[in-house]
């Protein structure tokens, strides 16, 4: 079906690489809102964000109007081991389901972190490197994250401390260890670590954890140990910029062939991978030189996009962090325990947020059973075995080739293959015996958050 | 301390990769011995190993005069799916063993079978496939090769039986999930599904099976169905055939920059992943083109290059497959309970038997813990997670690079990296936890093993 001209992976050489991030805020005429201090709603300033996170990072989260960063040598180098990540031309895909579009992904799983939070987690551990910092905190839920942060951290002689939410610390035991092979000390959150820990585990005595609960921690032991800083791997403007190096490449490989893609497609959580993909295609939209379609996929049991509402909120379930405008299930929006996988954030990065709602973006959600039988198609035809966030974009990637299919068009789609499932094997095993179910919050649940809102104009 | 002229990672281009695997036996002047009927003791002839393996296959097993044997174009299609694999030039192992010596690895481990075994899985797939047979059937200890075979098989749509030996198959539970994803049926052996496994489970009941065994049952289902050939992962001269990819890709890229390894190093179970590795550089070697030191490492928990005999010994444990001459520590030999990851074959690959016998190859043995301890500064340096397999070749060139700050020497070490050791966090965990031990068996051991040997001319 295919003439094969174009090679089924391009790795860039060396010397193609990137050389710096792109500042997608810098185009965007309508530029993200500001992050309110949450005591004063006030926008935080550079001063009272830099006893959170490093100087340089807040010098990148704030800065909206500089187009490029360039990447520091120490990080290309650290880039070197693991990028470029191949373009892939999914022939097999193609020919499996007998369409004429034309399917392109971004693999970003070849690394031991097995997703693309590598990306961000060196840069992040660098600054802080640079700023004479001992060490830094972060919160890990599946775990992505967390190991990204330790293999950073563990090539710079940086300590890292990972506050691990309880109930994936003890069904992810390898996850854990693969941290510890890397020199983390990860710890089970909520713990006696910490004050909030402690205050939690007295009124919750046995409780297994949370997200918010683990970022409070991480915070906490972040602001009140000297040398320390606290790191986020998604959401924040820093994050999207580290992760437009995914973008960029595809960006590169594709124009040496003159291919352009009508269809972007990412999984989104808090934003990190699908931020990273579209930024140059999307900047080239937002200045009038290109038009693409770029959809947003999120699981149809967290759906900020397309139920929640662009409001501002807090970032944190535990309400000690900045607000954020964002589309936001509010803070208090917790999927159901029958969720699989990551994409379980309640809000949304504020750039992606206000691109949707400017109407520059699409968002459509999935259902779990839908994406986990797309996940073992592709294992099957493309031979990887994706996470079950990525496989949120192949779902989509899928049934828009099929569209083609019906209407005989010969698209072009690339999609965001943001990491491996190695370990997700117990979501696959309950896909395989028939005990995943699909759920989706009643209207009902969803307003029960909403109207807790912060009030802020 | 180097100028990183040579980049980091080198990929061929497709156009680069080889048309055809290299049969190292046809420059060796001491062709390997034959296989031998366990009844007559006579040469096994093509029509007797024809029931067990496809005809192609048993082609190339008995063909030792043939140098080269085309790649079919639907082999090499797959292989453009995960190949070529990186040759990866280990800058910053080199800097931070701050040694002269130039590292390079071959590495093996980025596809979902996460080791070099899918190279020879599809091979034996696409010939079972073409000569219109229904399915294969194979064992699996750690998982690797049954996973790797899952993934041909799915590819092809062939029908795949793995017979899992019984207590990997409850403690490793995810190797088995990604095998289901792929389609294949996974037993726990010994089972009650053959006769065999009838037979040991009437005589030892509760227990946790073995190798042997589930050879025995494997190969039992493949000769009594209509339709099914059984293959085998390693140890075979077939296996060795197809893994010259992973050498001549090697050399590919190493000619390209004009660089000569003086040292090659593989871990060495049966044979597979070295025999692979060092086979166009042994070719040259056997034709006096040119001079390479070769060494294999093996544990010394299992040590049978460097502590077992070179003699004819029955390739299984159940003594109902052919004999071959190599070097084994007897069939009846089980390394010890804490033995962690692969390489727990008694034998080794006849061919390169002959090879160490004919002084052309060094082998040698490393403890378990400085396995581990190899395997761990080599994530945190070089970022990869290795396999615990992987991990003595890792450990025997960083000695061998030490070896070169010490003398001064400006050698060029190549090493292979056979895969990734995301499934086998349970020896990880024992490590960092300080339970993993180390154990060589005892002459005494040993001969016990060693005088139970075949009496053969």
């Amino acid at each position: 079906m295919s003439d094969k001209n174009i090679p089924y992976k391009t790795y860039l050489d060396e010397t193609e690489l990137p050389k710096a991030w792109y500042n997608l805020r810098a185009d965007m005429k309508q530029k993200p809102a500001p992050l309110l201090n949450p005591g004063t709603l006030e926008p935080m300033k550079a001063e009272e964000l830099s006893g959170v996170f490093c100087e340089e990072l807040v010098r990148q989260e704030l800065d909206d109007t500089t187009p490029y960063f360039e990447i520091p040598q120490e990080i290309r180098d650290f880039y070197k081991m693991y990028r470029p990540s191949p373009l892939v031309r999914a022939y097999c895909l193609e020919e499996k389901l007998q369409t004429p579009a034309k399917i392109y992904y971004k693999f970003e799983g070849n690394n031991t972190s097995g997703s693309h939070k590598l990306n961000s987690a060196i840069a992040q551990a660098y600054y802080a490197k640079k700023q004479g910092l001992k060490g830094v905190t972060t919160e890990t839920g599946a775990g992505q994250w967390g190991t990204a942060l330790s293999m950073a951290c563990a090539y710079l002689g940086l300590d890292c401390k990972v506050y691990m939410v309880k109930v994936s610390y003890e069904q992810k035991p390898f996850r854990r260890e693969v941290m510890r092979t890397y020199g983390a000390s990860v710890t089970p959150s909520p713990s006696m670590e910490t004050a909030v820990g402690r205050k939690i585990l007295a009124e919750h005595p046995g409780t297994t954890g949370s997200l918010g609960c683990a970022i409070s921690e991480a915070v906490e032991v972040a602001t009140s140990t000297e040398g320390y800083r606290y790191v986020l791997g998604s959401v924040l403007n820093q994050v999207l910029l580290h992760q437009s190096v995914i973008g960029l490449e595809s960006k590169i490989a594709l124009d040496k062939y003159g291919v352009k893609p009508d269809i972007i497609i990412g999984c989104a959580g808090g934003g990190s991978n699908l931020g990273g993909l579209i930024s140059p295609f999307m900047g080239e939209k937002l200045r009038g030189e290109a038009d693409y379609r770029f959809i947003a996929v999120e699981p149809a049991s967290c759906p900020s996009f397309t139920r929640g509402k662009f409001a501002y909120d807090f970032c944190d379930t535990g309400m000690v962090c900045p607000l954020a405008k964002m589309y936001t299930l509010g803070s208090g929006f917790i999927p159901a325990p029958n969720h699989a996988g990551g994409l379980r954030y309640h809000g949304m990065s504020s750039t992606l947020s206000q691109l949707y709602h400017d109407g520059l973006m699409e968002a459509t959600s999935v259902k779990q059973t839908d994406v986990f039988q797309a996940a073992e198609y592709f294992a099957r035809v493309e031979g990887i075995l994706p996470a079950p966030e990525s496989a949120h974009a192949i779902k989509v990637a899928i049934d828009e080739a099929l569209a083609c299919k019906e209407s005989g068009e010969e698209k072009t789609i690339l999609f965001g293959l943001t990491g491996t499932g190695y370990f997700d094997m117990v979501a696959y095993e309950k896909f395989h015996d028939g005990k995943m179910t699909d759920y989706s919050p009643t209207d009902e649940e969803i307003n029960a958050n909403l109207v807790k809102l912060p009030k802020v104009n």
